[in-house]
């Protein structure tokens, strides 16, 4: 499949919000054992949840290395499809490709350069240039032609469109050291409208307290349809989150979208601070260059952190009293989805949730 | 994807002749340089041309191990399909999916075990595990159910069928130590009329002289149509190939297919005798438990090892003067097919040639 070296917006191709029609779901398979306990077992239990559910509503491609390849075979349901795919580790949301499509339907993939969340600067692992390669290897799997960034670094987790125009992103994130900080914000806002065929950026503050990915906006804040967000929130004035959520909801509050709309903005609760147990914690093997499993350190949990697919949501929760009013504040959002919630303990302890280990790719022709 | 533990005869799919319509080629990129000399280098600059020729005509699928997997896309024309596929080797004739086809236009997959052509009797190289997972990964690829015979040992390039009830295969391969041995001719007669949903076996007695296969019918004979064979030739009385092709000639002409037609066989003359070089022999790295290539050996040179795809037929040549020959020939039998001849002694210095190299995967709805 072809390399191309024009831009999306230069070739009438645009980013589709996650809420518009899909025709399949991407995911990985989970292994590392110096991130996830117990050798990936706990994980790949939920994994194999996820794309269970998701599997009910559109096709799942479950993206797997040589070595688990019989295993996850094994694992899943008949109805999810298994491909062979060496990966670094499991957030296909970050190390995927973005797909864009045009008037007539026409799929590309859209390849940003991965480095690992922050590569020799605060990057999570060493080496990722598997993952690096996973983008590419979608598209070829699925036939489309792909627009390759050597010198822009982006995961697919940091950036949510409306579909109409309007890219939201974190200043935490796109500004880090560890990314593209030669660049100014306005080259990289250039880039972004370029290659996701938009026309304005909102740039939020801040993601998530000690979110190891530089505070995706994922993980922070979406678009429930173009207009509508949804933003991760405490009223707890102590919680170190307060302050994120609230110079968030200001900067939300105070900008229009590429259309000139005003936005309206939901607060889903965070849950308690979920933190990790010294049980979790001793699961994980240490590897040096990989981000140590601390017992008590706080995990980034959102409610945020859901997919949105065709005719559901898949809801992470957490056992936590909060769990029900973010279902309820998602029916009420969503009346036309099933909302499907998913305990995801061991997604969070691999630094992450369900957003995170999705990727969508757009229906097209 | 499925995996079904009924037969395709009793689900009403049948194995369609390789002359019918397909929807693609699949290909295994080569690199074992216990094989393939040079690293693999020379084969991989034909292999490219095979699949180059071959996409012009139906969509072409790479599979490529992890290592190989930019190699390889670097070298393939766009218009390739690369995917990750772990490999032992690159005869994805022998070790992948033999797809099936019902009157609605669904495609199953036949997953045979693959032992590396004898196992431990004289199989070829250990091991073969990942080999012998191609056939479901083809499957997973293409969302199709699969058949897997646990304990019955096939290669694709060892049966022919007409697409109208006749499969053609070797007594010199089907009846050898090394595959099915503790079963009668009869039962195996049984399984390939179940699976490939056929009512007459023919067997031929051997293939070609010193073919590492145990004489795989497809360098031997081959369907042009129902009815209509071609088998490999000398009219050298002297040349060990002459006795079986005299023998084969003597039962083709004695048989009648599945539908009570005498066969009309047309004759190939193979090239002069093709022996390995010394400077081909060095470049082959020496590894214990792999057939070595060793300087003089003769090659099972064959035009019979062609492959039919849609409106081409890629023929292996040798810089014989034979080579005119069999491209005359071959265009009196195909007068609706583009002969594309490729200079092949690479690939048949790996042990085998076009044929074995290529696996179909039928039009279906």
């Amino acid at each position: 499949m072809k390399r191309l070296n024009t831009t999306p917006k230069q070739d009438g191709f645009r980013m589709p919000a996650e809420f518009e029609k899909h025709a399949g779901t991407y995911i990985i398979w989970p292994e590392r054992p110096d991130n996830w306990r117990l050798g990936g077992k706990p994980a790949q239990e939920v994994f194999v949840k996820v794309a269970s559910v998701i599997g009910k509503y559109e096709p799942v491609t479950m993206c797997v290395s040589r070595g688990q390849y019989s295993n996850a075979r094994h694992l899943l349901p008949d109805y999810v499809r298994v491909v062979e795919m060496s990966n670094d580790d499991s957030w296909i949301r970050d190390c995927g490709a973005t797909f864009v499509v045009n008037d007539q339907g026409e799929v590309r993939g859209v390849d940003w350069t991965f480095n690992a969340w922050g590569g020799l600067v605060d990057g999570l692992y060493f080496p990722w240039d598997q993952d690096d390669k996973i983008a590419q290897k979608m598209c070829e799997l699925e036939r489309v032609d792909s627009y390759r960034l050597d010198d822009f670094i982006l995961e697919g987790g940091s950036i949510h469109v409306d579909g109409e125009g309007t890219v939201m992103v974190t200043e935490e994130c796109l500004l880090s050291e560890g990314r593209n900080s030669k660049m100014s914000r306005e080259e990289i806002e250039k880039v972004l409208c370029e290659y996701l065929n938009c026309e304005k950026v909102l740039w939020i503050p801040n993601g998530i307290y000690n979110d190891e990915t530089n505070g995706h906006v994922d993980n922070m804040c979406n678009f429930v349809r173009p207009g509508v967000v949804v933003l991760a929130w405490t009223d707890d004035e102590n919680d170190p989150q307060y302050a994120r959520s609230k110079e968030a909801y200001e900067y939300l509050s105070s900008v229009t979208d590429a259309k000139g709309r005003k936005l309206e903005i939901h607060k889903l609760l965070v849950p308690s601070p979920v933190l990790i147990t010294k049980e979790e914690s001793l699961g994980v093997d240490s590897v040096d260059g990989t981000l140590p499993r601390e017992e008590g350190d706080r995990m980034a949990a959102s409610y945020v952190n859901y997919y949105t697919g065709n005719g559901f949501i898949a809801l992470p929760v957490f056992g936590d009293p909060n769990d029900e009013l973010a279902i309820k504040t998602l029916k009420e959002l969503y009346p036309d989805r099933v909302i499907e919630p998913i305990y995801a303990r061991e997604i969070l302890l691999g630094g992450g949730n369900i957003h995170c280990i999705t990727q969508q790719l757009p229906a097209g022709k």
